[in-house]
């Protein structure tokens, strides 16, 4: 992962770069809804606002950074495009961006990639190459394509504009849920939580924030124990957005100094926790947006934080997950 | 269907009892959200707000009529409890309500009813009374409960108490959405679209009321033009809620009044519209609360109303299917 694509940026995000970069996304992005539901605290024994995130345009939070990358771009390189590898959420949310600007896109993804994806990805335009995720080296083909082409590469979140996207979600988030004792996100590559903790931590110093891993995922808990960044081997976490196996280099530094602790959560209670926003809130979330409400439903976090903000980070579901639950 | 279980009461409605109903019914109704979505208002070619009461309490809006008409019971009566026959979301939502105030409930629901229904209905502690459908009686089955416990049926739509609890959806919605050319409603019994449009129409005389059916549960549209209330054979739609055979007494004459149309969706394109709420809005709609989204979606909609208010009415899909789609 490229930590950087110029190297005279500042790595650090502010306050004021999570503003600018609000503005900046404004006319793509959604607002959305906070809801809040009686069954579910009923069950959690707490006071929940969730952030829904998986309404948001391309289905997750990560048109935030997409856009802010995207847009931060200098006017002579734009028209070269950008490259971005995922298999994911953050292709599409590259592909929505660059259709924005009416720029050329071009998408690294796995041959094996869910066709949904892929076609949820085609319908805004790019350029798709596939890798074969067992034999290529999908940063080395995108370094290719980027250096061919003159194509900035969109880190999906080491990156301080894709950080500074990312932490809208927790700007828009404590204005329309004030007083929060807490706030709790998944942690993939720590972008959406890093980027959500400098925000949440300058509007309120007292609000904690706490982050989930998959127990499979846990490499920034082990990190967070080791002091260092720490790599796992490949994790199998039916949360697909959360398999990173090193904590981000930008990203790591904030999460040790703004994230109060790391909670584990089980696919099991994932996969519970699927099915509950699904059956009882009407909420369709994936299992990585719905692993910060695990943590809260199956009661991980401290019991003297009462009124806690989930963000539901994603709602891209495969049908098979869908079937089988 | 039993008229009125008071002879003495008016049978009509005004804004002012649906005004005092949504006071009533406050302390134990979710304020529901209102979304948008661009991908649907690109398809559907309109712009669309959707009043989201398949995050109500109970999973629908039932809870609005069948609380107002508890809480409306003279103290004297009340302690002889409730009794409902529903097989559906108006079950829960007495059981809710009886519950809320502490009074026995009795429902009576067919043997084959879904278990999940009734799961859902027996943990708010009622007495469920189980019946054949194919050779029981349920209405005289609830009105010798009635006799002989003193308890008052609660209607599902036909009865003032219930129609003014459901006009609390618009009464909410156009003060959410506001300068709406029209608001589109699913017609069952029509307590729904009778409670709402007299709430509608009282806040902006101006704004068009439609009422969706499905093509196979067609009593109202074929009501409306013979001009008198007119039965149909059993239906057999996906839309559950939406099988009765004849109009109401009490809601047909206002539907005649204030509803200007009623249009028709066939069961495949509220399958689609089901589908495309989940997938691309990530929510969980029931098939009868995704009927008159499927008549925008499906471009039903005179084409000079550009923005419209959609109730969607219910959330509580069965499992199986939700697996098939």
């Amino acid at each position: 992962m490229p930590v950087s694509t110029d190297p005279s940026l500042s790595t650090s995000v502010t306050f004021d770069d999570i503003q600018a970069a609000a503005e900046r996304i404004r006319p793509i992005v959604q607002r959305t809804s906070v809801l809040t539901s009686q069954v579910f605290d009923r069950q959690a024994g707490k006071t929940t606002f969730f952030k829904c995130e998986n309404f948001q345009k391309g289905g997750a939070f990560k048109i935030r950074g997409a856009a802010n990358f995207v847009y931060s771009i200098p006017k002579e390189r734009l028209g070269h495009g950008v490259v971005a590898y995922s298999s994911g959420n953050h292709a599409q949310a590259v592909a929505i961006a660059a259709e924005s600007v009416g720029i050329p896109a071009t998408l690294v993804m796995p041959e094996d990639a869910p066709k949904a994806k892929v076609e949820a990805t085609r319908a805004h335009g790019p350029r798709i190459v596939h890798y074969n995720r067992f034999t290529d080296d999908r940063a080395a083909l995108g370094a290719k394509i980027a250096a061919e082409t003159g194509a900035m590469v969109v880190p999906p979140y080491d990156h301080p504009w894709t950080m500074a996207g990312q932490g809208t979600v927790a700007l828009e988030f404590l204005a329309q849920a004030p007083d929060l004792d807490a706030i709790v996100l998944c942690i993939g590559g720590g972008g959406l939580i890093a980027g959500s903790a400098i925000a949440a931590k300058h509007l309120n110093p007292r609000i904690r924030v706490i982050g989930v891993e998959p127990a499979d995922g846990n490499d920034t808990y082990l990190s967070l124990a080791a002091g260092k960044r720490t790599e796992i081997p490949p994790p199998a976490t039916i949360a697909d957005g959360l398999r990173a196996q090193i904590p981000g280099e930008l990203t790591f530094p904030v999460v040790q100094r703004l994230v109060e602790r790391v909670v584990l959560v089980t696919d099991d209670e994932i996969r519970q926790t699927v099915k509950f926003l699904l059956t009882r809130l009407k909420i369709l979330v994936e299992p990585s947006g719905a692993a910060p409400a695990a943590a809260v439903l199956f009661q991980k976090l401290p019991p003297e934080i009462r009124r806690v903000g989930v963000v539901l980070s994603g709602g891209n579901v495969d049908y098979e997950l869908l079937a089988s639950l």
